[in-house]
């Protein structure tokens, strides 16, 4: 089986955007297709990760619409949604479009509109992915982190303090990402007292309301060359769901999707957790950077909060974590989320990070959808 | 590139249901693995073509919550959506899945639950796939099949009665499945003198507004044997665009992505349209059948509405089509119809098909979403 190659990456401004999701998803594939020179007529298959451009914008077939934005008629195209994680959805499509050999040019544009709409509004839309029975008691994926929060803490002896140190790392890393929605350092006081939404968590453990879109481009690594000098080897991709009844899992505090779903990755790339160099978490929440931490083999069961806490994430520690901001700092358009993800891992991979540069020839990115309901786990190597 | 095949196909019945897309989802998902002898554990893979569970029933991530529900997870899932061609782009997301190596037994649900809303709401939600520029003016589906048909008959010389004999052929056939919305005949006076929708077209010309789901179970070819001795192989599969805007087309008789999708699964099977036995075509409107018959080069332009009225599309003709009764008299639940068309070819290639069983080898399905914005083709070859 050939070996698929990421040759170019793209995004928006995250933010408050004018626009709507149609013009969002063109200016990232437009922007990507520009940065590697290659005619929308090249392109074979076109997918768009986007969760709720109907429900939030009454807009459907955005990926017809797409390929007609973008000149890209008669490449085929379809949407993916995976709710939270479309974006990472999306990358396993298009990785599968070129590993069967459908496609030898693929273009995945994810994104999503959403500050039109009021947070209740955004939160309620989202909140319809989960159970009937847990939607209808009124429980929301913000109340599912505040539960997880306070059980975690209390499992593991963990201070409510080493929470809002993730928030404070990921806001600093994000002052230097020009995409990032929020490009302010926040200090830990901020954090700790900032309004409750779902104690313990406060408003900055939370990731905002954001529009944006993020593309990316792939092709078989025997032609990678034709475009670029420049590009990475999804070496490792895995999915894996959890139950959809978030209290049917034995242990809440454990993603059973996010072990799931790196174990096929780490299998495929022939490596274990301890060769990555940097990863991209999906810090939604606060309390999923450390869940994932464990979850994905880095730390011990109840040892992530650690991590943040003794400066192991940070952008200059063993194994920086989120060093775009995360969801947290750099916002969360539902669909472009897992793409954006793998736009920063593909760009610190590939040497091309700017400020925030890590040293790092391997990094992951972990993609949560719902309340770790679909998870997807991409590696990226370093090509040359 | 090991083959794909088919090994297990399953269907609801089609029509007015109780219950919501999650149960008719699990109905067809379960059906299929009952009769495939296989266990929910077993799925690697499971996806779900829908178009809009959010839109019409307030319900997101309808893919995890079937995992759920077969008890596959922790499966990898996602939602596909092509709009009125979810259903054929699920079997091309499957499809890859398996010539991709990503999964060894891939399930594809497809559903929607459409009747408790109004004809108006549905037609609504489906019209918002237009281009805005179309919507916005009021045009629907029904306005584009009802300008199409004017400019057909006029073009090529043909007689109103000719769509006519399109709904009376699919209603008779639709008589012998079990799973069809309708299972009655129609005289070709009952469809002339139906009310008018969108003159020229009548009540009679246009598919139901229809509940239901329909599955297949897709492995590689070497594995097929270890299920069932009554498999098919994918032998062509392709998906193709056509401009959002559809008063862009030079031609609006033509549909290109019926076009370029059926040359590429001609291609792919290294067959031609000569060679395919039966077919089932996206009939939402009399008039696509004509366009479907002409564009995968089964006849000359402007010959398609000969067909039909010679008797050479019927079930004892030398091109039966739709021997399920098409979407005009099976129903067409959206995510639904592109699998219960590879449903019925299967059953066919198979020689499954029972009441309805014709002489084939070889059959075609073509998926339509939109009004042709985006086209799958499927071949399925019977495999001994």
């Amino acid at each position: 089986m050939e070996r698929v190659a990421v040759i170019d990456a793209a995004m928006t401004q995250f933010g408050q955007r004018d626009g709507w999701i149609r013009e969002l998803l063109a200016e990232a594939g437009q922007a990507c297709l520009d940065t590697a020179g290659v005619s929308p007529d090249a392109i074979e298959h076109l997918y768009v990760s986007n969760m709720a451009s109907g429900e939030l914008e009454g807009q459907t077939g955005v990926s017809n619409a797409l390929a007609h934005d973008l000149g890209a008629v008669p490449a085929y195209t379809a949407r993916i949604d995976q709710t939270s994680s479309s974006g990472g959805a999306g990358v396993y499509a298009a990785w599968q479009s070129i590993a069967s050999g459908a496609s030898e040019l693929t273009l995945l544009v994810g994104g999503e509109k959403m500050t039109h709409r009021t947070t209740a509004e955004a939160t309620d839309v989202i909140a319809s992915l989960t159970h009937p029975v847990e939607y209808k008691h009124g429980i929301t994926l913000p109340s599912f982190a505040g539960l997880t929060a306070r059980l975690y803490l209390e499992t593991y002896d963990a201070p409510r303090e080493a929470l809002g140190k993730v928030a404070v790392k990921n806001h600093r890393n994000g002052v230097d990402n020009p995409h990032a929605q929020f490009r302010k350092e926040v200090s830990l006081e901020t954090v700790l007292e900032s309004p409750i939404v779902a104690d313990p968590l406060r408003l900055y453990d939370f990731c905002p309301i954001t529009d944006g879109s993020a593309a990316l481009l792939f092709c078989p690594e025997s032609l990678a060359e034709r475009y670029t000098d420049t590009y990475a080897i999804v070496s490792g991709i895995g999915g894996a769901t959890d139950t959809h009844v978030v209290h049917e899992r034995g242990d809440p505090t454990t993603m059973g999707g996010v072990v799931d779903s790196s174990n096929d990755a780490y299998e495929m790339a022939e490596i274990t957790s301890d060769d990555i160099d940097v990863a991209e978490l999906h810090d939604m929440f606060t309390i999923l950077e450390f869940l994932q931490l464990e979850d994905l083999g880095f730390f011990e069961k109840g040892a992530g909060w650690k991590a943040a806490d003794e400066g192991i994430t940070a952008r200059d520690g063993a194994l920086p974590i989120n060093t775009s901001g995360g969801l947290k700092s750099k916002g969360h358009p539902l669909g472009a989320s897992g793409i954006a993800q793998v736009y920063e891992i593909y760009q610190q991979v590939t040497n091309n990070a700017g400020p925030r540069q890590v040293e790092a020839k391997t990094g992951l990115a972990c993609n949560v959808g719902g309340f770790g309901n679909c998870v997807t786990t991409t590696i990226l190597e370093n090509a040359q």
